[in-house]
């Protein structure tokens, strides 16, 4: 299982992601992205889905015709560890095209 | 445009519908899809997405795991429409396999 993150950790792998923020009250990043249409917003979201189940982890997100609000914790962990790291960066790079 | 549904056809609608509710504070209807795995979750929301384009109306969703949350209203008629009773439909026939 993967370790939860401490203090120097986090705000490294923080530095390193795309405007990724904490969550208020919770051990959590979340980003929301933007996209032209529906159609970019859900090919980025198939994207990150078949990353999720290789990766074995997933997102908490939500869609609104463009947007696409991530949050990434990991649950068994009871917070943020290299996975959410992982997957963030993914969708980092997939938002990019 | 689709015209927003008066009281007897969003009635009428709803009844022929599996499980949705009206949402408090909003002419919307909402419902809660659970799966078994995110494969299959994943694998509803693309059969939906997939529909949505085509009827070039969308959900307001969020997925975690297993769970998909809609809610549905059309916002350019400020409320239900016969569109988000067919994308209703469909939803309901997909999850079903």
């Amino acid at each position: 299982m993967a370790d939860r993150l401490g203090a120097t950790e986090r705000e490294a792998a923080l530095s390193e992601l795309d405007g990724w923020e904490p969550v208020e009250g919770r051990d959590a990043i979340a980003k929301s992205f933007r996209f032209k249409t529906f159609n970019e917003a859900f090919g980025f979201m198939a994207r990150v889905a078949l990353r999720a189940e290789k990766l074995n982890h997933h997102p908490e997100w939500s869609n609104v015709y463009n947007r696409v609000d991530v949050t990434l914790s990991t649950h068994d962990a009871g917070g943020l560890t290299e996975l959410d790291v992982k997957l963030a960066k993914s969708m980092d790079a997939y938002a990019k095209g």
